[in-house]
């Protein structure tokens, strides 16, 4: 096991009804608030109201910024930052999923620093400080209601970079499960392939000893594979809105990264293809991720892909050992599409035009990848494979 | 799943080496500090000469209350307590195990208790502001590092208590696996057995719908299992001794009871042995457990028993319910010998006389347990079986 810090500040009030809380908590920060969320769902699922009232009865003021895209755009963040400045706001409370909230973080950071909200996307060491953030969580997705990260895009650049900051973690985050009733059926199975492809990153790591790591990671995954089908069968399903809800939490707030060599992989490839086609983030991380694992099974990994076929998905242990990890490839595919996700770019609008180009800056730090490092190269034949 | 809080602020500083970050971790809360630490195993492992260099060398003044003994009593709380406000201390800092720990624990929530300490153990509504509290773990155990618990016992009177608040949460804790090297084999078996039993109060719940939790609890489960015995049979071991250290604190630091009914069974039961014989924690609990299970399998729980059995020890699926159930049992019962705990009461010198009393004092807030509760002759009864 690696040597690692740990630090989840987030309080999360998780349950039915947990909305009642909202008013108290933010008087800890301040009676000022910016609400922020994205194309008006929570005003059909009852949320807005929700919160809307809560605030006028305890005397907190609000300020608006609706529309937030589903990739968040740059632009929409200097609109945010420009309403907190001019109204001296005190918390940015994000109601939605990882969009609203990945907006309300880079608010909050590019509200202390003095030029254009982009530098801190592109360079995270310049956010010294950050208004508190606060969410109400209504998909089971990115996790960002309870980690320190951000991903904003740049559209006329075609730029899609993520950026963080220990105090950019919300100070609290509610999570009720029933405002998550109304996720459609694709936004439920892209969220449950984003938890899953979140995990996929901790998992398949070069760390061979954090077993404990290893067997809470497999932990998630069995819930993403139990309850990703259930709710979008029966969507109201409270068991399988619930740890489907916690489980998108617990995958990315550190807890199974913690003391594992870090280098993620499908993540940088999909941030071009939403960069450059604005697909959906957990479509085009399903579409990728059985090609990945494809691609990189050989001698040196084949191991890890046992462990994986025999744990998560009762794969007979003692087969041949490609036996099991194509299986275990196999039978990832056939879930996501069991979801209902296209497994081909090509279903998603991308042509092969640009996978050069992206694959290039999808490694521009360097090989992506801990269990089996990549290049551009490796990467532009994924695309190609996945095409 | 049901509603739950969700506060975990215990920053934890992991791995070999992480001792360097202590003086500047304490300077943010003060510069004079209380080390406390039991018989002197921090003085042969080099612990405490690493704590008192950097103390010295970043003037940080300390006082010491060393001899805390492993059922801590109430009489050292109150030495304690009296260091505390005589130097007007700023930290509580435990060296060592659970002991030492909640020793601490209760130094710093009684520091600004006008009454006598034992008040605030017996009453946790008591306290209402708590001392900073940091910790440098010596022995993978009772999660203490990371908890908000604490258990004094006042011998005299034959009374072993749970006490807690949030503020009783240390700030931050060290763990440096290497620190443990040195833990003799027997309490290195009554460790991982006493995270095993956490484990197990929080997995064997009346509520059903939580996968999520069930399955990090297996996590946990399996992690003892590997490595309580490679521990053991190879002490400087840094990957089992990693893998346990963190186990321990993830065992109860809420992970794998938010959001599931919890009433404990085997801690209740075993601190009236501790309290009246002075037994070892882990052992008590190693001896009762398997008894328990045994005891309260019937229709109504022989399904979660099935669960522990494929899922925990990889019992084949599909065989006899009952027969799953009693083979997961017996191997608990197994690997707990396997340790070399003592099976039965009597050899760690525990007699008929006072079983009576103690099933009635286990009970005395109302029955135990939470997948089957249990009432003082069934508790009495599995004394007798375990005697």
């Amino acid at each position: 096991m690696l040597n690692f810090d740990y630090s989840i500040p987030t309080k999360v009030f998780f349950g039915k009804g947990k909305i009642s809380v909202l008013p108290k908590q933010i008087k800890k920060y301040g009676t000022k608030v910016l609400l922020v969320y994205g194309g008006g769902s929570i005003k059909k699922n009852g949320l807005y109201d929700d919160i809307v009232n809560g605030l006028k009865k305890n005397s907190i003021e609000f300020w608006e910024l609706s529309g937030v895209e589903p990739n968040p755009r740059i632009t929409t963040v200097r609109k945010g930052v420009e309403i907190c400045r001019k109204n001296k706001i005190d918390l940015v409370l994000a109601a939605g999923g990882g969009s609203s909230i990945d907006c309300s973080k880079a608010i909050a950071a590019a509200y202390y620093y003095e030029g254009d909200a982009w530098d801190i996307i592109k360079n995270p060491s310049k956010i010294s400080k950050v208004l508190p953030i606060a969410t109400v969580l209504t998909l089971a997705a990115t996790g960002s209601e309870m980690d320190t990260f951000a991903v904003i895009t740049d559209i006329d650049v075609n730029e899609k970079l993520g950026t963080g900051h220990p105090d950019m973690a919300p100070r609290f985050s509610i999570l009720d499960p029933t405002y998550t009733f109304s996720v459609p059926q694709n936004q439920t199975a892209s969220g449950t392939a984003d938890i899953m492809s979140h995990t996929f990153e901790a998992y398949f790591s070069s760390t061979k000893e954090a077993f404990l790591q290893n067997r809470m990671a497999e932990a998630i995954l069995k819930t993403c594979i139990k309850y990703g089908k259930i709710a979008i069968d029966d969507p109201k399903n409270y068991e399988a809105r619930s740890n489907l809800m916690w489980a998108s939490s617990l995958a990315i707030n550190g807890l199974l990264s913690f003391g594992k060599d870090s280098n993620w992989v499908a993540h940088p490839m999909e941030h071009e293809l939403s960069a450059y086609y604005d697909i959906t983030y957990g479509v085009g991380l399903a579409i990728l991720t059985p090609h990945w694992m494809k691609y990189i099974l050989d001698d040196t990994t084949v191991d890890k892909f046992v462990e994986f076929g025999v744990n998560v998905w009762d794969i007979e242990k003692g087969a041949d050992k490609y036996a099991i990890a194509n299986a275990a490839i196999a039978k990832t595919r056939k879930y996501f599409v069991s979801l209902g996700i296209p497994t081909k770019l090509s279903e998603v609008g991308i042509d092969e035009s640009k996978l050069e180009e992206m694959a290039k800056k999808s490694v521009r730090y360097g090989k992506i990848g801990s269990l089996k490092p990549i290049d551009h190269n490796d990467v532009l034949s994924i695309f190609k494979a996945a095409l």
